[in-house]
């Protein structure tokens, strides 16, 4: 069964065919839609292309496909049982394990969706509050729950009436808003840098950082953050430790699990009272499986030094793609962790050049986005990236060619 | 490792050292919290006491737990990959089975939680009319976001002011909650029959799905049953399709991949549209393995008639239950489908002879809720039903004596 083939058929029974963020036909012209297998830091499409992979699945699969540490604690697990009346002791261990890791949490709580972790936060700060707002930088994106979706089709005034927007990095907006919405400000949510699509990204300058930090500390209120996407790329202990600033509560998912479905909200002694008082729950969320391969995931990610690995090859992809875009005569942006990497071409607004460079990489068996940050895996090795490198001098000499 | 131990260490790390609906502690006390394994329809908790089962998990479980058809294809799924740049080929299988199985789905789309779906439905429905309220019954759970979790720890009054409630069954009310939101109805939302905690369940009353349908044609607005509990417990064809009513969207989940973590909203074709201009996604929404848990679980119980195994084994609980209550000089209640039942004592408005009772039953080996509707499996034997209700017989007998 071909992509084509597998198109016109979910066309009749999925709405547009597809939707959501792995909707080919909203991010570029050429990109398979359906994936066959996957190993390591290689996918096929359902035509039996093979990519090396530079999404590693928008974020989830931090070690490799099918990585054998995190296969053998999911199937021991799953011998055992998965969805049952109860958690099993692996909840009490992947908490402690978090607890462990992370200096800003004290307790754990566990959820299927980045969505799941994000919403419980607010819940938790409004609980622990009393107070209803929440300030969110414009244009970052924290899920796709009515609160939060990038689009507002199907949502409710009512339902954003409570957010109040900054701007990233801007403590002069961030403190705008606060004083906007008087003394009822629950939380602060953040990114731990800003990822926003179809823009270079920026890291978080740490004077900002520590001015939210600062602020919520002065309204009494919490510091969310929303590390679902950057979580366990940039450090295991939380992405803003490396500036000295901790968060009340933070959201996890994606790389958590190595591909496995789970979330988790830690969060800090003082809000745990309140995050006991809310009644937030799933049908799949103490599922054990998921459990025991995130708990695989991060001892792996730890004994490894799977960051610093992610790092090498992270640095080797910029390096080589500098070089290549120079030889090549492009002016182009690298921003973002090396471990979430992006790359625009100078000028490029309405991602002409970026639209046809990566469709060129897909040609030559290298997957990543004209628009949304990439993702390095720890399964990355010198030799996959130095034979992506020539899939993408070919696609800057064509894309050269193409715009002459 | 012990329940004790378990809860002890769980106590520091989770708040409340649990929570949602598997939070042992709201429920009953002298209930394992953690669980070590299951097999058909037994579990097994931590201290290794060994229970047949009629919780299911809650419901998620429907074909008894580790189903070798179900294991199977969810095996053969992982081999190639499960969380991919895109989703399989296995999504367009399943999106085909459900909307030939199910006589109102046009399409379907997929996601984790029940409360994904339910979501899901008010935003389709929002988005087709431009209308903002929903209708939804008093004391109805449709599941755990701000909007409709039971408690309002958290969440803001703006999050549930587009909701107008009506009593269940009673069509007055339903016309009165319409005319109270005017011009401005979206959805009714509603639970194929009345599943309440704590209360007696009650079947729809055929009149009032059929003017709850009635009502939403003349309003424009869109008739949801949120089928994320019953799904596929009363009939694969959606559970008011005996009544001969059909809804414009249905919410699943639960039971629809036996325990493996997925959940999908089908609709009619005049809501394609509609449905295709939401953002909603997640990121592991499209993941192959639970959908080819569900396409197997699904098809398991179309060909073997799963329904009518669970049927069978849920009339001889019943029937043994009445028998032996009676035996004993109890007035119970029995209600809800005999698939999806629940067991209550008469005149026991503080509960305390459910608590006494299906404590007692606990200790004879059989796992069942005293405020919680219970749930059957056609894994239930009529081996296991037997051996189940001379467990429940010692514990009527004890209750009886406690209570004199």
């Amino acid at each position: 069964m071909t992509d084509a083939e597998l198109r016109a058929r979910a066309a009749k029974v999925v709405p547009g065919g597809m939707y959501g963020h792995l909707n080919a036909a909203i991010f570029a012209p050429g990109y398979p839609q359906f994936f066959e297998r996957a190993e390591g830091c290689r996918q096929w499409d359902a035509d039996g292309r093979a990519y090396i992979d530079f999404m590693c699945s928008w974020g989830p699969v931090v070690l490799g496909h099918r990585h054998p540490r995190v296969e053998e604690a999911a199937a021991r697990q799953a011998a055992l049982g998965d969805c049952l009346n109860g958690p099993g002791p692996i909840m009490v261990e992947l908490a402690e394990l978090l607890v462990d890791t992370i200096p800003s949490a004290d307790w754990a709580m566990f959820s299927k969706n980045g969505t799941d972790a994000t919403t419980q936060a607010l819940m938790v700060a409004r609980a622990a509050t009393g107070r209803t707002k929440v300030l969110r930088a414009h244009g970052a994106y924290h899920g796709a729950d009515p609160w939060c979706t990038p689009s507002t089709a199907g949502t409710t005034p009512n339902e954003r009436a409570d957010l109040v927007e900054f701007d990233y990095n801007s403590l002069e907006s961030l403190e705008a808003a606060a004083a906007s919405a008087g003394d009822d400000v629950a939380a602060i949510i953040v990114t731990p840098f800003k990822h926003d699509s179809f823009e270079d990204q920026a890291l978080v300058e740490p004077a900002f950082a520590r001015g939210a930090r600062a602020l919520a500390d002065r309204l009494g209120a919490a510091l969310v953050i929303d590390d679902v996407r950057a979580g366990f790329r940039i450090d295991l202990r939380g992405s803003w430790e490396r500036y000295g600033v901790r968060p009340d509560l933070t959201a996890w998912s994606k790389a958590m699990a190595n591909g496995y479905p789970i979330a988790a909200l830690t969060g800090v002694d003082a809000l745990r009272g309140a995050a006991q008082t809310l009644y937030t729950t799933g049908s799949f969320w103490f599922s054990a499986v998921a459990m025991a391969a995130a708990k695989a995931t991060i001892e792996t990610l730890r004994d490894t030094d799977g960051i610093a690995a992610m790092e090498r090859a992270g640095t080797q992809l910029r390096e080589g793609l500098y070089a290549q875009a120079k030889a090549h005569g492009f002016v182009v942006n690298q921003t973002g962790p090396v471990t979430i990497p992006w790359l625009s071409f100078d000028g490029d607004a309405d991602l002409s050049v970026a639209l046809h460079w990566s469709d060129a990489c897909l040609r030559h068996g290298v997957y990543l986005h004209p628009w949304h940050n990439w993702f390095m895996s720890a399964a990355h090795t010198e030799q996959d990236v130095a034979l992506a490198l020539e899939g993408t001098d070919r696609a800057f000499a064509e894309t050269r060619s193409h715009f002459g």
